[in-house]
């Protein structure tokens, strides 16, 4: 039970990036999301895939290097898209 | 040393999202953010903390207590200027 509480627990918070990915990649609206957040996030659960191969525990490998990629395009796209933000914003 | 990487992303991917947070608060620019995104989240740290809470792991509680107020507070943010952001974006 507890376990099953677990695994459903990887599977939403690693899959929520996915929309998130989408609409940054359908938009390119990078304003309202923030670089520290990501640039955070990312090393963050880069970590945690470390602690996952320490361990040993395929669930964290497994959640962690799938968030880890969805993290990483996001984090991407902010840098990229934040150039046009600059051009666009001035009136 | 496992103990210290497992520590250290948990601090990481907590401590990630109050610079988001605080973007949203300062900007309440919503329009990048994925409602989807911080529904799924929200949701799947709730499960992360009840994990935390059957297997009586205080680390896994602590993270995840602080982590699910600062995304309910984004996702709370994201409702509530989201109709703003309507209004706005009609030119």
């Amino acid at each position: 039970m507890t376990e099953l509480v677990g695994y459903f627990a990887a599977a939403l918070t690693t899959c929520s990036f996915m929309p998130q990915a989408w609409l940054t990649f359908r938009t390119r609206d990078v304003r309202g999301i923030s670089l520290g957040m990501y640039s955070v996030f990312t090393l963050g659960v880069a970590l945690w895939l470390a602690y996952g191969v320490l361990q040993g525990a395929w669930p964290i490998i497994v959640a962690n290097a799938i968030t880890l990629t969805l993290a990483s395009v996001i984090l991407a796209m902010k840098l990229r898209y934040r150039n046009a933000e600059r051009t666009t914003s001035v009136p």
